[in-house]
């Protein structure tokens, strides 16, 4: 069995009130009488708890008559660091949060197997066997990246499925994008920066043959490593590496999961259409020559468009056109 | 959690050899020396499995200088009933066989997961939350079935498996009919007698996009079920009904396994369309008037062809085609 530290297993009914209380009034104190009021609990409670969240990395100054005051949060994925933002709906109806973890998508499988809800969210600070597409190796370095699975339990058909490959393609790319940094979408799943992977997809379906039973979508982030393997070193990039500066992974979470509730909603509502807008806008694929190697074939042509399922149109230079479902591109 | 009691769970390299030389020799009289001699055992540890079988409910005579003889099996589904065919190749690579278990189509899934080989045999005496598909309740009662999942580990595409399912009925339909019951599939994966149900299929997929990491197939086959609630009398039947005679599920599960190694090594081969053949001989549903409901259509019209993906052709009365995936068909 894979090495596996659990930190925390919670649904979001359960959430700390007192760290929530703290978060959503950072920087400011907060008497313990108020919270004792507002929270029901004991003042010695309260206390109690404050020295555990000091523990696990928080600053909290303790001033007499003046309460507690969250100075600096450990940017660590504890889960009231997601259920402190009110406008992030489903996700994290439940969260796994791990320090290790085997693969955060293959826990997540079997979470959902199990019963896990919609929404529910798998953090791991590192992952041992981080995949990519086909079992291809994800780095994933302890605290460097955003290693999170999403258990999705949508309405569609398997045909469908690629539509939330595309869909949290494009929720990722403006969240980075809201960092400053001009990344772009490779069909089908990557995130790259001037041709350098920042971003995977790996969406995996549980099926019958008309319906989806359940969808894990694995995304990885590369945000604050700082150097490669050498046979990743011309292929793989980070944010940190990008801007030269370390780079906060809660908000940037935080503002992948309000785009991918967004771009969810339009996909429930039908509206895929506004989806692939966005991933027109956010590609660096389509109008490119690409050779693509898939399962038992191979292509070469001029990538045109992706229909409403996701797939890629390649003109060849025959002039005849090819639909693929998948594979791996190119760009020449 | 599901009340869940296993009997046994085995790797086929650690089957037992004494249980497997007895079956393979039923009716005759073996030697403690030579079972000793052979499978290098002491005559003491021979005879205190000897008892240990007896208790599984197997006849066993012993006889002074004549030795051990297999007069009766109890038609259980213990692993040696199936390993001692030898013509049965990867199927029962690994055997888990349940007394009770929810569903062996949900145990086979996380069994898949955790990585369970290719041929794995998830078997139960009773299912207490049997499926069927789209979540509907399949009727399981104890020891009057043959209720069984098989994991594989295909090296096909998601829009393939399909071609699963129809392999999976032509193996069943095929073995059903040398007990002399003359029943018919009925597209994509019930087995019918006189428009009566008598098994089932649902096959399951965990994917990538272009990838299947494994396919976990259910089968059902009502045995002897010798009533059914109120609400399926009119939809549902089974061998004894028909046959109004008990019938030994072993070796209807052995001549059923055989035939799927059959044809999913044509399916490897790329030979599906001689097994697409044999389901058209096999069906009940080409040729015929049938109504469809699926998720969101309803067509009518003439049932024509399947096609190499497992689609279903319909010839609607405007004269125009379609091609259907999936749904419910009700023939008229």
């Amino acid at each position: 069995m894979e090495e596996e530290i659990l930190i925390k297993a919670q649904d979001k009914e359960n959430k700390n009130e007192i760290l929530l209380y703290l978060l959503k009034n950072k920087g400011n104190y907060v008497s313990g009488e108020e919270l004792s009021e507002k929270l029901k609990v004991t003042r010695t409670a309260i206390w109690k708890q404050i020295n555990g969240f000091k523990k696990l990395g928080y600053e909290i100054d303790s001033v007499p008559r003046l309460g507690y005051c969250l100075k600096n949060s450990p940017d660590l994925f504890i889960p009231e660091e997601i259920w402190k933002d009110d406008n992030i709906k489903f996700l994290g109806s439940k969260i796994y949060y791990f320090d290790t973890i085997g693969s955060t998508n293959e826990k997540a499988k079997i979470l959902a197997l199990e019963g896990a809800p919609h929404g529910t969210l798998v953090l791991s600070e590192k992952q041992t066997k981080g995949k990519g597409r086909l079992g291809r190796k994800w780095e994933s370095p302890d605290k460097q990246g955003i290693w999170l699975s999403i258990i999705l339990r949508p309405s569609l058909t398997p045909e469908e499925a690629p539509k939330i490959t595309l869909m949290t393609a494009v929720a990722c790319a403006k969240a980075i994008r809201e960092q400053g940094v001009n990344c772009a979408i490779k069909w089908p799943n990557d995130i790259l920066y001037k041709e350098k992977k920042l971003a995977g997809i790996l969406t995996e379906i549980s099926a019958e043959m008309d319906k989806i039973n359940h969808v894990v979508v694995g995304i990885g982030i590369n945000v604050n490593t700082k150097s490669f393997p050498e046979e990743l070193e011309d292929i793989a990039t980070s944010l940190y590496l990008i801007k030269n500066e370390y780079i906060e992974r809660v908000p940037l979470l935080l503002t992948f999961l309000k785009g991918f509730e967004l771009y969810y909603s339009e996909l429930e509502k039908g509206n895929f259409s506004e989806v692939l807008k966005e991933w027109k806008n956010l590609n660096c694929t389509l109008g490119r020559k690409v050779r693509i190697i898939g399962k038992n074939f191979e292509v070469e042509g001029e990538a045109c468009d992706i229909d409403e399922f996701g797939a890629l149109l390649i003109k060849k230079d025959d002039g005849t056109f090819e639909r693929i479902l998948s594979g791996d591109v190119s760009l020449r």
